[in-house]
């Protein structure tokens, strides 16, 4: 089974990270991390880079494809050589799906329309650009389709995904490896669990940032 | 203020990432990740390399140190450099935190003589081994050391911290950004919600991998 991430420049880090702790430990998985080019990948997180081994010529097919999101991923509009790889190995997956703003990567590489979709709280309506239904849900799966809400999402996600190709035992054993039974000190999480002011004052910081993009 | 975090050949990367997607947002925050030797450093996961600005010997304070566990965690104490490093490191320290198993290497460093501290729940009576009370919590706070429990438990970490740093308005703002509401498709995160046949089944399965270190 092979699991292709993509990486770029000013991704979010645990966005793909999230599922990549779970996915590269299915049976019979191997994982393959792909770029515009091979080699350290810049992400939004204060200069961390991750490596990518190969550059988007090299992969042609995956099983399950992950497009992790960043602050800045409508600037994927810009670059058509991404977008175009996404459509092909889309052809080929038995699962594309993507995290957190990742979904509006898939919604301009033409994937989504007509679609049932979730991304990031704070762009969720962005969706409609892209022809597709935002759903306000923390997973979304709509054909061979699986979207995640924000960042954190993609755990959960990959935790489902699991399941569905191992069955339930094997999900329920990684979910015990990585010991994930949350814990937030807090119930801020989503939109409607947060306060009106932190709400308010975040969705203005995150649209000003996007909208630079 | 300074956050390192200490990467090293064959660590969990979701152990790191998970509190570097919080802290490094952090107002004020510049975050360095240090290794034995800078470049990429291959983590277990599946080969997934993630690159260390820095090699130890440029690296000689920090205000938050994080050490993240791994599944050879145990083999770090053959490194006698990195050991001396974390010792001279936590010196500076407003918080050496760790997660996961990390808490073994913060022990092999001599850390934890005395203090309260947790750990993945596989390997938690080895704390004893390092003259350290086993704590069964998701986070133990002791002095100004923190540990975290298994793998996923340093997002829960990170937020706690990111409350005592910046304040509880902040840690929240943080918490609805990486939409942390988390919704787990099942409930086998720790030992005592699995079932009996899973937990045993991975416990000698972790086992068998950790006497091999």
């Amino acid at each position: 089974m092979q699991i292709v991430f993509l990486f770029y420049d000013g991704m979010t880090v645990l966005d793909a990270i999230g599922p990549h702790e779970i996915l590269w430990r299915l049976p019979g998985a191997t994982v393959q991390r792909v770029a515009h080019r091979s080699g350290p990948i810049r992400s939004e997180s204060c200069g961390l880079a991750l490596n990518a081994e190969y550059a988007l010529s090299e992969i042609s097919r995956a099983d399950i494809l992950v497009v992790p999101g960043a602050g800045n991923a409508a600037a994927l509009r810009e670059y058509p050589e991404i977008l175009a790889w996404i459509r092909a190995i889309h052809e080929s997956t038995t699962w594309t799906t993507s995290v957190c703003t990742g979904s509006l990567i898939l919604g301009a590489a033409g994937l989504l329309t007509g679609l049932r979709a979730t991304s990031h709280w704070a762009v969720l309506d962005r969706l409609h650009t892209w022809g597709a239904e935002p759903v306000k849900q923390r997973i979304v799966e709509d054909g061979k389709i699986i979207t995640a809400a924000g960042v954190s999402a993609g755990i959960d996600m990959a935790l489902m995904l699991a399941a569905k190709i191992s069955g339930q035992q094997a999900a329920e054993t990684l979910q015990l490896g990585i010991e994930y039974d949350p814990a937030p000190p807090f119930d801020s999480g989503s939109p409607e669990k947060a306060s009106p002011e932190i709400l308010e004052a975040l969705r203005a910081r995150l649209m000003m940032k996007f909208e630079k993009e």
